[in-house]
């Protein structure tokens, strides 16, 4: 899928939603066991409640390899069940030299179908170009990160001043384009999410975070948001996928993510007044 | 296994050597298939004319991803043959937030039984810390790697001069001990590993990339090893396990295993002449 076919979708859906499809067995409702059976059951309800409001999902690995082997004949089935034309996303935050990173390359572009593979930047240009070999695939790349660890390294600054995640995202967008490289950026992190989007007007931006881990839609929308598109995708996961464990009266996947639809289109509506 | 029965080893062995299983269906000798069954024998047949020299083997992941998910049954099922005391690696170099690296520890120390797993340190401490609530497991974290990529980000030098690899190896040996952490450091990045021994003399080394990678022993020994005993695992893993390919006349991989522990053991004379 290049940028402007999923550019479309966004603005033909009214939503740059990600659905995060981090199936845990044991948080699952009461109906479903942790059978491979019901575990795919589920996913695929996931999937038919929420493909109208959704235009990408996305599967964090850890959660897939924690079941064991039969975690990636999960993955595999359920990628199946996803309509054609919505992006897919292994959240596999691989990082490995060259001839290495080629076979992670394969694993998720070949074996299993994916549109998309997330990288760590630290081993650098070598560990990413495998990914950028094949057709209408992406790399997303991770540039700064929602969580408390992201204080360790990805904050600290060069000798010009300018820190980590900044150089790591000027950098990686060179070893690409804005067809096969993505940029993550926490959904709380929306301060450096506009000197980003000022640093790289043309590149998508992956924003997890959003739901349970607290970012704030309207905040992200005007700190990331390009004046010709909103090459975003927002991500949330528990929120929707879990939402009927949350209380008895929860809303149900479906609601949760049409709400959020919801309130994209509202966002998006800004683009209806410009020229 | 902690560190001094890992020390143990070394001494009782007269070795350092870590075997690289990183099995490639497109590259075994004609005698195996593809198949399951053979990749298994192949792994199991390395193991058995390498065990007595070798006191590690490392398993990367990302061979055993591209097999699809009959390649976690392998990964799996391989780690029986190795013999009790042998410390086993998968090098996998996860990487995610705190809630979710919890279920690559699962997947590597529970649902399969490694003694330690690879990680990248982008993320930071909480990427780390549920590994390391593992009793006698370790995660081994990516400080300064061997590839051309590694000048990308891991040479930057922040505000007070300090190069990003060694800010990264300080601070997360600072999350652990000894006992539980472990960093990567390239093969051929001897001068730097100098400076790394210097500043944690008492936490182990892992160091790929002898072999096909160039790296050379006598300097990494004489540049990583410790005072009271060499805390370093060498990693070979092309050299060994295909040496039977490079040509009709080469070494069984026994051969070149023997051979790597008899360097090896010449360069651990110099703790005999200590007090």
């Amino acid at each position: 899928m290049t940028s402007q076919e999923l550019t479309q979708k966004i603005f033909q859906k009214q939503s740059f939603l990600c659905v995060g499809l981090d199936t845990d067995p044991d948080l699952l409702p009461r109906k479903y066991s942790g059978t491979k059976r019901d575990i795919l059951r589920f996913n695929r309800e996931i999937i038919e409640s929420t493909k109208d409001y959704a235009v990408a999902y996305k599967f964090n690995t850890a959660f897939y390899e924690a079941m064991g082997p039969v975690g990636f004949e999960i993955l595999g089935e359920t990628l199946e069940y996803i309509p054609k034309g919505i992006f897919t996303i292994a959240d596999a935050k691989r990082s490995d030299i060259g001839n290495t990173a080629q076979k992670y390359a394969r694993a998720f572009f070949e074996v299993m179908n994916f549109d998309a593979v997330t990288l760590s930047p630290y081993m650098g240009r070598d560990s990413v170009e495998p990914f950028l070999s094949y057709r209408d695939k992406w790399a997303i790349i991770l540039a700064l990160t929602s969580n408390p660890g992201s204080l360790d390294f990805q904050y600290i600054e060069g000798r010009d001043g300018v820190p980590l995640w900044l150089s790591v995202a000027r950098e990686c967008s060179k070893w690409g384009n804005p067809d096969n490289i993505m940029l993550v950026v926490g959904a709380n992190r929306v301060r450096e999410m506009k000197t980003l989007r000022e640093n790289l007007p043309d590149y998508f931006f992956l924003v997890p975070g959003v739901g349970h881990q607290g970012g704030d839609l309207g905040q992200i929308f005007s700190s990331a948001c390009h004046t010709k598109g909103p090459n975003i995708l927002v991500n949330a996961s528990r929120s929707i996928i879990y939402s009927r464990s949350d209380s008895d009266l929860g809303e149900s996947a479906e609601g949760r993510a049409k709400l959020l639809q919801g309130e994209m289109a509202k966002e998006m509506k800004v683009f209806l007044d410009k020229p």
